[in-house]
Formats: C-alpha cells, structure tokens, sequence
C-alpha cells in the first residue's frame, strides 16, 4: 500500500501541514526568507505530521491544536536535519544540496536554532503545557541520543543495546512524540495516550532500523542521499553490528574504524549484501513493525486505527 | 552599588537558580553529566534571572512559576553562548575554555541544542502558554538576530539602526522576555507587562552597548574572553561605527574589513581610546539606562523597583 493511501483520511488536513510549513518562509528579511524557503521546499514523506493527525481521531479531533502540533514535530525533525548535516558534513539530503553545503556551518548551526524557535512557537499555540513538556523533554532525548552516537563514532565495542538506545534516542522518541500528543490533544484516555507512547516507540524503532538498511542496499537516486554515509561517518547500525557478529576476528567494519581507509566502505556494504544479514535485519525490524500492531489491539475499528496498521506495515515494506 | 546589594531582596531565590541549574547536570551518562557540570559551573553575573525574580515582585511573587522561568532565562542564554562560541571559533568564556575548544564544534552544537531543550522544558513548567510562546519567540529573535550579525561580517555600508536592530535582537529582546514573562506569572496588569517590556528592551541596549565598549577598553582578565574579538570577528558594533562615521576616508576599521590584516584590530582600539567616542559611547549607553528608569516610573515605589532601577544605573557604570 502506497502512503497516499494509507493518509487518505488526513489528506486535507496533512496539506495544511505542509501550507503551514511553507508559510513561516514568508517573512521580512529577504535571505532569511531564502534560507527558509529551500529548507520547507522538500518535505520529507510527512509520517510525523501524519502520525500525529491520525492519532488525534482516538477521540475528539480539533485541528485548532492537531495542526499547529503535526506542524511542531516536524520542524523539530527538520531542525535536527540541518544541526545533524552540518555536524556530519553531509552534503546532499532530500535530493537537494544541504544548507551546510550552500550557506555553510555558522548559518546552519544558527538556521537550525530558528527551526526550533519556530516549533516551540507552533507547540505553544497547542496551549497544553504537557506536551509542551513532552516535545521539550524529546528535543533533549534527541540531542542526547545524537551526543551518544557522536562520541560513540569509530568505536567498535558496541553491542545491539546500544544501537537500539541511539535510535530510539534519534528516532523512535519523535515518532512517540507525534503519536501521544495527538492523542493527549484529542483528549483520549490515559490508557489510549499510553498504547500511543507504546506504538510510536515500536514503529519509530522498525522505521529506523529500515532507514539504516536502505543505507547499505539502496542508492543516492533513491534515498535523496548518498548511500553508505553511516560507515563513512563511523557509526555503527544493525547490518554493520550483525557483520562484526559474524566475523568478530577480521572483517571490513573493523578495518575501517582502525585504519580510516574508506575503501573498506564498500567492502563491508558488499559482504553484507552478499550474505543474509539484511534479510535478518529485516526481520529484527519487522518484529517491531508487529509489536507497534499488537499495541493497537485494544483501540476500537476504524479508519484511523487502520491507517495506524498500514503504516506500521509501510514502514517495513521499504525496499531498495 | 554592587550587584549583590542590588539582589539583596532575591537572594536566597537567586541561589535556588543557581543550584537547580548546577542539579541538571545531575543525569545517568558520565560524558554528558561531565560537559554539563562544566557548562553551568561558571554562571555569568545572573542578570537575566534576576531581572525575572525582581519584575515577579511586581503582583504574586510565586515561585512555583517564577523559579522554573528564571532557570530558563538563564539557560537559553547560556545555550546560545555556547553556539555562538562554536560560530565564532571562540576559545575563552567565562575565564575558561569554551565547548567547542575542549570537546570540538559538533558537540558544541549538540550541547547548546540540549541546553534548548532543558530550557524548553522548564518554561514547559510555568504551565503558561504566553510565556512559553515568549520564549519561543525571543529564541527566533535571537537567532535571526545571529544570522543578521553572521550574514553582516565585513561588511562596511552598516548604520548605527543596523546596529541597534542587531543588539535589541541578541540581548534586549532576552532581558525584554526575562522582564516580561517575571511580570505575567506575577499576575501583574497588562500595563504593568507593557510597562516591563520597555525597561526590559532599553536595559538590554544599555547593557549590550556597554559591553560592546567593554571589548575596547576592559583586559581579558576582567572579561573573562579576549577583548578586541568584536573586531576580530569582522562585527562592527558602536565604538566602531563611530570612528567610521568620524573618519569615513580612512580609518583602520575599513582597512581591517578590506584587506582582513589584523594588525588593525589594535590600531583600531588605540584610535578609539585616543578620541572622545568612548565617552559618547557612554552617553547613549545613559539615555537609554535613563529611558529604561523613566519607564518604571508610574510602579509603585517599593525594594524591586528600587533594584530595577539600581540596575539600570549599575549595568551603565561599568567600566574598565
């Protein structure tokens, strides 16, 4: 099932997002209204925003508090975006040049700052100091799951613990974000608001873990991207984990972080291309994808519960 | 008078900032308790919270609202420091070594980014949107404000306006929210708000042209950061424009923005010193300390507004 379908429900309303997003570009200071401008022209697929939209038909669905909240998460993510490129360098994301890349670090350290202004103001207007909290409380989980994956660069005595807390530090904390607080903003109950907690967390985690694979199967047309960046940047994901798990003694990870040599790059995404290891990693994601599922279980039938499912199957569909 | 004489009246609530701002480094990950510990360890001179504690005297003096806001203030600017050091490739602050010279920009970034968040979340527990809008609003204003100074480096076509718009946005506009937000959580009348945000906005132009001055005529000892490094860094700020103004033909400024010879930066100090133009510097320091005790002047007479306007005559009697 394609994502269009699977938000048919909240097509107009994910429109708005996007309109919204756009608009905060639309201001007095010509370069700045520039800058803005290219970093809202590409969104990304929009699960975030989604995620909180259909979360918040668990109960009483008012866009005066979804909308500027589904507008508010994905900022934040698009702010981390420009903080994390520039940190790692990254030249090209969402298919178009990175604002590193063109205006340089300074401008995108400081861009990113006015992003998370600018989703502070919209979580503001959400009026409801607790997801206020939630969103602040997440900011910090993000950035101290990126500090985690920054100093842990290069380093190979990592374990499949660790990773999991990274993403789920980088990722899967958002992807609960947007998922509580539409729930919280429809007024579900503490029991809805707590599966939602649980669901975004598990979907967050196979979405990452998906997100991590690509980088080794799928190519820069594909991803918006160039493919491989987490071994050149020193990170270690799942498939990379699962190779050093095989061959412990030699094998071309470790090579790469002792010597730096990037040929080894290509090695390692080869070797594990040519095993079963993206199958496994499929399957590990594919477990979360089920967990995220079985949370639902209680919610009652409907098309948003349904949408909820089919993106938890979406995610894990993702295929080079 | 000395500022412990002028906080007299908010003491005990300024140590409670203190320490709950130390408690934050209080957290399970070692290297980030580490950075953390080092980041509050130096506070600066507690303007900000204190402005908060004092204008919260003005109706219900609630420290339930006001301890979390004054934590806030002061964490926001010490995450944009942070940032702004890592831009500038700064090395000193506080009389110690920045982030960025000990751990490296990418954790500067991270770290300043979670220091957003914490303050994020403890403007969350004011549990009043409009403050929290306010302060998400000021970060944008600051921010905004950086990427005008970043975006005007070298640059020679800039008026005394362009530099007025510059500071109100990296330094009044936070002391105008620090005034502000003390007097709304107060329960203060809106005039009274209205009345806040004037002094807020003319001390902190008082406050950021006296320490432009400062970077002239004060030693690197009694900065605690090298002085000369507004220059250094290709800002003009008041001192300089007028000596351009004095010599628009020729004068070491132009010369140091044209060729970037850093044997100007010292000439520059000299002639400045050599002149009038700290003097008149000073002068439109005072008129707007002087506008910023005018404001107050329909308050009722009682210690926090004896403090507010001790401070005014403090922040502009600094000198070398």
């Amino acid at each position: 099932m394609e994502l269009d379908q699977i938000y048919m429900s909240i097509r107009d309303d994910l429109e708005k997002v996007k309109d919204t997003l756009k608009s905060i570009s639309q201001i007095d200071f010509a370069w700045l209204a520039e800058q803005l401008g290219y970093v809202v022209k590409e969104s990304g697929k929009g699960i975030r925003p989604a995620l909180t939209l259909l979360s918040g038909k668990l109960n009483t669905y008012d866009l005066t508090y979804l909308l500027p909240m589904a507008v508010s998460v994905e900022l934040m993510h698009t702010a981390t975006l420009v903080h994390d490129d520039a940190i790692d360098k990254a030249v090209v994301r969402r298919g178009q040049a990175t604002i590193n890349r063109i205006w340089g670090d300074e401008i995108a350290v400081l861009m990113g700052d006015y992003l998370f202004a600018k989703a502070g103001e919209f979580v503001s207007d959400t009026q409801t100091p607790r997801v206020i909290k939630l969103f602040s409380q997440t900011l910090g989980t993000i950035s101290s799951g990126e500090i985690a994956q920054f100093r842990g660069a290069y380093k190979l005595d990592q374990q499949r613990e660790q990773y999991f807390q990274r993403i789920y530090g980088k990722t899967a904390s958002l992807f609960s974000l947007s998922t509580q607080s539409g729930a919280i903003l429809s007024k579900a109950s503490e029991e809805s608001v707590a599966i939602m907690k649980e669901y975004g967390d598990n979907l967050g985690l196979a979405f990452q873990i998906v997100d991590d694979i690509l980088d080794f199967t799928s190519t820069e047309a594909a991803m918006g991207k160039p493919v491989g960046s987490d071994l050149n940047q020193g990170t270690l994901t799942l498939p990379s984990l699962l190779l050093i798990e095989r061959y412990p003694d030699d094998n071309p990870v470790k090579r790469l972080f002792e010597t730096r040599d990037k040929k080894n790059v290509a090695l390692a995404i080869e070797m594990v291309l040519n095993s079963s290891i993206i199958e496994e990693c499929y399957k590990i994601a594919s477990e979360y994808s089920e967990r995220a599922c079985l949370n639902l279980d209680s919610l009652p039938e409907n098309a948003s519960r349904q949408a909820l499912l089919d993106l938890a199957e979406y995610v894990v569909s993702q295929r080079a």
